[in-house]
This record gives C-alpha cells, structure tokens and sequence, in this order.
C-alpha cells in the first residue's frame, strides 16, 4: 500500500488546478504585460486569479500580490513592515521561537539591519496566547508577526484575538498562513490581519506560486526590483500557469473546506489516539486547537530518521518536521521551543493528511507503526538505558 | 491570419517543455526535499536539471541556482557581487544605460546603499565595446554587469572580450542572458563569465522559472531568506513542474540552436528589409551583432501604441519595447540611450520571431504594415509639419 502522508510538505496538485494551468501552458500563453490580444487573454486570467483569492480572504483584488511562493511572501512581508517602522522609528518586533525559517531567518537580517526581535516562546501546548503578545508589545512594536498555523505540529494561534489587539494598538499584523490557507476560514478584515502569506502548494495547488495579502495603503518594499509588474511591487514576468491553479486550487478548497475537515479530523483523531497507545510515546500540540490533518508524536528512544526510512520502506510517506529544513542533524526548533528534550525531539514523526487520505490508509499506518518502533528500540542503546530506568521506577 | 511576434516578451511553451512538466504536476509532485521516496523522485529531477542547465553552459550542477524568474536572478547576482565587493572596500559597479529594469532599479537600490554606478552609453549600433569597459574601470570596481542581448534592439554585446577584460582585472563579470540563453550560444568558461541570469519562457519554457549561474566560490546572498532549498542560497520548495519544463526546453533551444537561429535569421532579415523600405523609418540595433529573431525600427511622425493596436486587430502581436515597462507613457530608455530622439522613439516597433514563426507571417505583416503606417501618419499633426519639412527640404 502506498500512502502519502506528507501534505504539510506538500500536495498532489489536483486535476481542477491541473485544468486551470493547461490552458496556459498551451494557447493562451501571452505575457499578461503585453498590449495586444494574446496579452490581454492572460491579463484577464491574471486578474480573475486575483479576484479569487481576494473573495476568499475577505480582501480586494488590489490587495493580492502575487509571489514565487510563500516564503517570498513572508520575507516582503517583513521588510515591508520593517521599512514602514523604520520611518517612524520604530524597530521592534514581535514574533514566536517556532515560526517557520523564512520568518525566523528573515527576522535575523532584521536584526542585523538594527531591529529588535521578541521571539515568544510557545507553551507546552503550543498555542501562543494573546497574553503574550500583549506583555511584549512597546512604544517601539512596530509588527507582530504570528503563523497562523504551526507546519510542524499544527497547532493553531489564537489570530483573532491577535489582531484584534495590534489594531488597537495601530501595530501592523502579519501572519505566516502557509500551512492554514485552504484549510481554515480565513476572514481578513475580521480577523484584524495586515498582511498574510500563502502557498499554493499546500492546498493541492502547483509549486512556485504564493500571494501576499496586503491592506490597501501598506507601501510594500520589492524583494525583486524590476519591471512594473503587481503594480510595480513584484517584477518579474507572472508565471500564469501557476497563478491560474493556484486560484483554482484557493477556489476548490474554500468551497470545501468544511466537508474536507470533517474527513481530516476524522482520521487525524483516529490515527493521533492509535499511535499515542504505542508506549513511550508524546502527542505534540494541542489536542484541539489544531489543524485538521496534522499529527505530531514524539518516540522515545527513537531516531526519527530511522523510522521515516522504515515507513518508506512500507510505502508511507511521512517527515519528522519540516521538509525545509530535512537533512540536518538538529532536532526541530519547534519541539524544543514547546519543550521537548533533545533526545525526544529527535524521535519525532509528523504525519499530514489531505481529504484524499482513506481510513483504509489510517488502519495501514496503525497496523505497521507499533512493529517499526519496537524493531527500532530493540536496537537501540538509549532505549535500553530509559526501559530499564522506566522499570526500576515501576517496581 | 494570427501571427505572434511578440517572443521577447514571452514564448508559446513548447511540447517538448509541457512533456516534461506533465509528471511533476500529476504523479511526481513530491518535494525535492523530502527524504522518503516520493520526495527523492522529485529530487532526482530537480538534479537532472541542474545537470542540464550546466551541460549547456559547460559549467558545474553545483554552479546552477534556479530562481522564479531572470529577474530574480538579476537581483541575486548584482546584490552578491555588492556585497563580496563591500567586504573588499569595492563599491562601484559598471553597467550599461540600457539594461533591462530588472538590473537598472537594482543599481538604483545599490546606489542607495551607497554604492557608484557607472552606466555605460551605448554607441548608436547598440553595441557596447570592450574599451569602454576599459575605460571605466577603477580600483574600486566589484562587478560588471552587462546584458548578453538588448531585449529591445536585440544587438549581442562583446561578451566574450568583457569577460576576458574582468577576469584580467579581476573583477566579477555578470550578464544577464535572458534574451541570449536558448538562442546563442554561451560557455562560462571560455567567456570568462562568472554569473549568469536565464529566464525560461523566452526559449518556449514556462514563465515562473529563471536560473542563475554562479562560478564556483562566489558567495551567493539570499535575495529569499527561509528554508535549506538551493544549498540554502535560495528559499522556497523549488518550483518542480517549472524547472523541469524549463531544463526539457533549455536542451531543446541548445540542440536545435543553429538551425533555428538560421530560419529566424532568413526571416528577420526579409522583415528588416522590407519594413525599412516603408519611408521614414528607421533600423534600430546593429544588423549583424543582432539576436536571430529581433526586428526593431521606429516610424517618424507616428505614435508606436496606435500601431500596434492596429496591427493587434489584422491579428499580429507585437511590442513598442519592453512588455515589462508597457503602460508607461515614456519612450523606451533603450531608444534613448543610443540616441533616438524622443518623437522618433515613441513611433518603435519591436517585432520578435521564434522558430515557430513563418515566411507567410512574414510576407503578411510586409502586407500590412505600410497602409497602417501611412494611415497613422495621414491622422498625425506631426508627420503634417514632418513631411512638408522634408519635403521642402528635398525641393
């Protein structure tokens, strides 16, 4: 059986993405910059792109720039908002220990630009409360940049309370909504958000497509200088085919969203209270405040590399974290931000499910996982150690 | 009958490229850098790529950086050499006054950095020399950054001679190769060129996709801060469907280069001639150091948008200049750069050919092309005051 259960990562684009791309890949592949005809077909398709995802976030089309992706987006994001404090001098800004990299790495070029960074440290359930933001805030916040979902353990920050309170206190919001767009109700103007990011290809959309939302009259900072594209805010020519199912993508899963969470919810609930029966195992994230395919345990006495390669080995595709961030040695920063050990951050195992997850593919999991992980700590001398340890304390 | 001239703004994909691009949008859609065996799929075609793009510009895969677009890559090789430069206490960069914007605003923001930039004045054959290269040089030059072929007159620049120059003086020499690569032929090595900025739609590959070539040693700066992708020189899961087209149609453009340069070759010429016969017009760019599909003239006494909204409805598609700057109400700054005054640039036309185009298309635009011209200047106050000058002048 081959299941995929990696969507965090990301998605299998779907055929209603994959029928929004091919006419653009085929005849109507004018560039949208272009006065004549066969331009202004693609312009059309590029505004209409643009309608799609400013519909579903509450937004307008003028607010919609369209990016390489979601990291492209968070970092204009923050340069953008950096630029605007800079201007009234203020250089502070608010953010959490467990936002993804190209947050974290975007906020230490700040540092080193002369800005002050308040990295939040997430309870153990790893859900940041509006508490802290306030504590945090000074004279000088000039953003608060918050994910709205955490791509590791898929807990979800409280984003309404959040905005609510940086719009009384006229300090721009921004949210990393990578993981959650597509997935949740997202409500721009309810929810108090500035700017948000999004991915395509976490909702079934192509790779090399994101969008920055931004509230009309935040003067954004190019991260690319160039032609007069997106207003002049992103230069580059629009890569339309993925633009066009990307939207399309955006379209299907706000349509669905609900029927599609029922589903994840489901299994995710199924496959979580399974693989916490195994013993010497730890749920990771709140059990409730979560997002609807995201499992995340933690192993004792397990590396979880060696697990994935097992779980490949029985055709499942599964991570220990992050896929940007796979191939290196250090345990993730977000477990060890919610306070896992070292040496139980690195037994960790994140399963991300999508609404084409079957139960039959749950049971599958559940059915290998107990035998992979006694096979793997008969084999290890930590186990041996923390078994032994765990006895001695029983009798 | 319906003829796109119009491939310097953007090419139709071709087959080969949607070919390549089909499996990474249905089975293989796994990120490159997941470890399980969906992910490594997708990560054996990203290096397959890379292998390709090297191949073709006898460089190293480790020497490939993919980007969103040439425009990216422009920004990324400019902003490295600055900040290698900085280290160095080189802050001045030599460019060209007609580069494309995405080089041009680049500078500008270098300049704000406090850099100095020289931009060299194109001769009126819009062929940069080597000397004045020479010329410029100063002990305190980091880069010199001049384009392979203008994007608008089409004439191909020394690249070879400035190559050899810098490395001789041993300062970094970037070009950005978004209207050569595909189309003429380009060695790193021999050319001494040390960062190289592609865009893939220009040679029939997908908008979305751009590769910057970096000799081995140079320190790239992320222009995308986040995730591990690219050696960590570039953030953002990698646009897998967009690089694989753009890697199928790379080696497509480079097998079949000199055939297709000799069709475009006996086509352009056909149209150059034949256009310039219309009175009062004006051959931009040098004929023979000049891109195989490049048509570029200005029409005194005429507005170049009328001209291309007329010749928009006989159904051919056309440019006044850059797509990446249309909208804009001044004339193109390449015209100006090599000397045409500001009424003559205004009446441009750039015609742009492709392998694809035919001597039929050929023979039509011919056709129609002075009835539009003389049905513009029959409406044009100026071309009145324009033809009674001359006219008093030939008597």
């Amino acid at each position: 059986m081959q299941v995929y259960a990696d969507n965090a990562a990301t998605t299998a684009v779907s055929k209603t993405a994959l029928d929004a791309m091919l006419p653009m890949l085929t005849d109507c592949y004018g560039n949208p910059s272009s006065l004549h005809t066969v331009g202004q077909k693609a312009a059309e398709k590029l505004s209409a792109a643009r309608e799609t995802f400013a519909k579903y976030l509450n937004a307008q089309p003028a607010e919609i720039t369209f990016t390489s992706g979601g990291s492209e987006a968070d970092n204009q994001a923050i340069v953008s908002a950096g630029a605007i404090g800079e201007q009234k001098g203020k250089k502070h800004i608010i953010s959490t220990a467990f936002e993804h990299h190209a947050v974290l790495h975007t906020l230490k070029k700040m540092e080193k630009r002369g800005f002050e960074v308040t990295l939040l440290p997430p309870p153990e359930n790893g859900v940041i409360t509006v508490e802290q933001v306030k504590e945090a805030i000074r004279p000088d916040t000039c953003l608060v940049t918050i994910m709205f979902a955490n791509n590791e353990i898929g807990t979800i920050q409280p984003i309404a309370e959040i905005g609510a309170l940086c719009k009384e206190k006229n300090i721009l919001f921004h949210t990393d909504a990578v993981q959650a767009a597509g997935h949740l109700h997202i409500d721009v103007q309810a929810m108090h958000i500035d700017m948000l990011s999004i991915s395509a290809h976490k909702f079934h959309g192509p790779k090399g497509v994101g969008v920055l939302y931004a509230r009309k009259g935040i003067f954004l900072t190019n991260v690319i200088e160039g032609g007069s594209q997106e207003r002049g805010k992103r230069a580059g020519t629009e890569n339309m085919p993925g633009i066009c199912g990307a939207a399309a993508a955006f379209a299907d899963a706000c349509e669905h969203m609900d029927e599609n969470a029922a589903h994840m919810i489901s299994l995710r609930d199924k496959l979580l209270t399974g693989l916490a029966q195994i013993p010497h195992s730890i749920i990771n994230g709140d059990l409730k405040q979560r997002l609807p395919g995201n499992v995340n345990l933690c192993f004792e006495g397990i590396e979880g590399e060696s697990m994935l390669l097992l779980l490949d080995e029985k055709g499942i595709a599964a991570s220990s974290g992050s896929a940007c961030t796979s191939g290196s040695l250090e345990p993730s920063h977000v477990l060890l931000s919610i306070g896992r050990p070292h040496e139980v951050a690195h037994g960790s195992l994140r399963l991300s499910l999508s609404e084409y997850n079957t139960e039959k593919e749950i049971d599958y999991i559940l059915a290998v996982m107990p035998e992979i992980v006694n096979y793997l700590r008969e084999m290890s001398p930590v186990w041996d150690e923390l078994e032994h340890g765990q006895r001695k304390h029983q009798i």
